[in-house]
């Protein structure tokens, strides 16, 4: 059971750790009020580089910092590693398994999961890119299918060893197949005896006529070149039939076509945490097709103003679109939050949230991104820079930026991928299972 | 099925990729052979940090250099991922889980393992700090107790997650307690707001009237008190009679004393690895009572002069005693084993192998060692820069030493922690149970 802060100053309670929740609790670092951050894991994960931890570039350790790390000197926020179960408006208190903690604000910014549109079979064959577990798995596979590969004497086997299909070109997709292919084209060209990994073939499939489809279209066509100068073939409008153990098959304008893999990645989707329907149980609120909850336009539940939902947990309507679920939305409606709260303190309000659109940016590979900024496009290294220059100074929002970028940037520059371990997960069972 | 070489060259198949195998293969990179590099995983384990990474020092990345990318450029040498299972010495030939590889000469360099003298359900409750998995649930479980004694109300049960227990007060028990002092008595400070991690009990505990029993007595003294500086309890002469989910129970001079605590490390013994047996079957060998193969001064089985066993899993006599389980004669024992081929392949032979004694280090926490080198004995910050400039400029035998001990020297000096992820392994799980 949670203990309570009894300090009788006003009580806010986060739920989630992400660019949202965290935005949220530091802008309110100087604001007389008790904070409780709740997240199921210890860390504030910078999803951005999550593909680079499934392919080896950097370790987990260098995306994922310690919430408690973040906030030591905040002392009016505690944290809670805890799991959320459900959400009792009327009482005003969130249920955790270890107990419940009582809000007078609550903050719910507990983004989204994967989702398969109603085959959640393919979960099982097709692993997403959202957490850092879901990272480590992929890093396994794909390490561990080219040592099988070279071990394998029947081609066909070895050929669908070799294969990699990343389903989804939106901009995780994109840059985890970029990764991929510098990873099996380029670091481990070399490495092997009995086959070459620059063989390896890596097929992004989207539904859609072009990648990156919220870009504009020159830009898609630009991102689309770079991937296939990097040795990435792209299957556009084409259509997911069916997702195996043994491949993908494909509905295409000339009919089927299967293509045998044995390591496919889904990041053709996602759709808000199961928090989201806690909310819609809580408050009747509406939620959108993907679960995401529909909130108004100062980011609070209608009839709730005491609840509020941040991220990409959150439909936000501008401008006649839903927000999309990155970074910039996060963090900049967690700091809405926090000013509203203040100014409600001294008895106050707020004009509704404004979005500031910083335009949108894809890498791919090592030096090449596309990126779109309120008309301006840019591309190839000019936009990499830029996309560097953004992640060094701007997203990242913690304290030990510098550090987590100089390491991350020397494994980048040298070329080498610092985390090729192949972990063996059921190995570290242990203690894990919560049981002792 | 692994594929063959057919070059006709003189096959020499090596048997895992530790100080000791990876050092035959590395000191034959000139010499006309075929070799081949067996190991059950991906990478060479730097196990001197292991202890690091299993207190968030360092990341696995940091300590886990790809076998494939050490011997890159070494085109004589493959390697093959992949387990051992059996040693079939009349048609020479290793049996493995994919297939059979044929040698002329066989280097076995397994390792061992953790023992826990016939008592194995112990394994469960506490486990040991050998393998890269070791160390991750070891991680795991340290930052996930602290999270729940945040969250635990009452005292007892609070006081059994935060009492940590070391058993075995060899060099590993000794460095890993240390660092654990550090994690909770410096890093951990100031980061929760019910809990003082500063007052987790850190225990260690042997058998022996004395830490770091394999070193001279007044350094055993020196590293105790470190210790105890540190924040450390030792126990001495003290046997473990039982270890449970809820703590360990001690016979002292003054009776049964039973501890509580939920995290408990077993550091207290190793066995020669299963392959042991497996050599032992093959050639009518002798083990000792710790399962290692009883090896000749040429490090050689008796009887068959083409198997070579190195490093932990050896048993090599010299000057009346077992060689230590520790890296440099696993190193030495490779190079000379690589000698002693290319002797045989040009018609001669070697001397029988003589160790040079490179003296005795351990670390206590950041910035205090203790040191023995023929007689000469070091301690304090002098020996932890003597141990320092050991682990940059010498053991650490790959080509990025530089990058990982930058990397790992950042993270050190800036007290930071840098990889305090808990890794939900069990998410982890997709693929890599390696039924697709």
């Amino acid at each position: 059971m949670a203990s309570e802060h009894t300090t009788g100053q006003h009580r806010v309670v986060i739920i989630g750790g992400g660019f949202g929740g965290l935005n949220v609790a530091r802008s309110l670092r100087k604001v007389p009020v008790d904070i409780t951050l709740i997240d199921r894991q210890n860390f504030h994960l910078f999803q951005p580089l999550l593909y680079q931890v499934a392919t080896g570039s950097v370790g987990t350790g260098d995306i994922a910092a310690p919430l408690r790390e973040i906030l030591r000197r905040q002392r009016n926020a505690r944290v809670l590693m805890d799991e959320v179960t459900d959400i009792d408006a009327r009482h005003q208190r969130v249920v955790t398994e270890s107990g419940s903690v009582p809000y007078d604000t609550l903050v719910v910014a507990a983004g989204v999961r994967n989702h398969y549109h109603g085959r959640d079979g393919w979960a099982k064959v097709a692993g997403g890119l959202k957490t850092i577990e879901d990272a480590v798995a992929i890093r396994n596979q794909i390490l561990r299918v080219f040592e099988m590969a070279e071990l394998e004497t029947d081609a066909d086997a070895r050929r669908a060893l070799m294969t990699f299909v990343v389903i989804g070109a939106g901009p995780t997709g994109v840059e985890l197949a970029g990764a991929l292919a510098e990873l099996a084209h380029r670091t481990l060209v070399g490495e092997f005896r009995s086959i070459d990994p620059a063989s390896a073939r890596i097929v992004l499939v989207d539904a859609a006529n072009r990648v990156l489809r919220e870009f504009p279209e020159s830009l898609s066509a630009k991102a689309k070149h770079a991937l296939e100068r990097l040795g990435v073939e792209v299957h556009l409008s084409q259509v997911v039939k069916d997702i195996t153990t043994d491949g993908i098959d494909l509905e295409t304008d000339a009919g089927r076509q299967h293509i045998p893999a044995r390591s496919i990645v889904w990041a053709a989707g996602v759709a808000g945490a199961s928090l989201g329907a806690a909310v819609e149980r809580a408050t009747g609120c509406q939620l959108d097709r993907l679960g995401r909850v529909m909130v108004q336009s100062d980011l609070t539940v209608p009839g709730h103003p005491e609840i509020f939902v941040v991220g990409d947990l959150a439909h936000v309507e501008y401008h006649g679109q839903a927000l999309p679920c990155v970074a910039p939305p996060a963090i900049q409606g967690g700091r809405y939050i926090a000013r509203l709260i203040r100014a409600r303190l001294a008895g106050r309000t707020l004009q509704p949230f404004t979005y500031f659109d910083k335009g949108m940016l894809a890498t791919i590979g090592r030096s090449a991104a596309v990126a779109e900024f309120r008309g301006f496009k840019f591309w190839g290294f000019l936009a990499w820079v830029v996309w560097l220059v953004i992640h060094i100074f701007y997203l990242i929002g913690f304290e030990n930026r510098i550090v987590v970028l100089v390491q991350w940037a020397n494994t980048y520059v040298a070329r080498r991928r610092g985390s090729r371990v192949i972990l063996d997960v059921t190995a570290s069972r242990r203690w894990s299972d919560g049981s002792p």
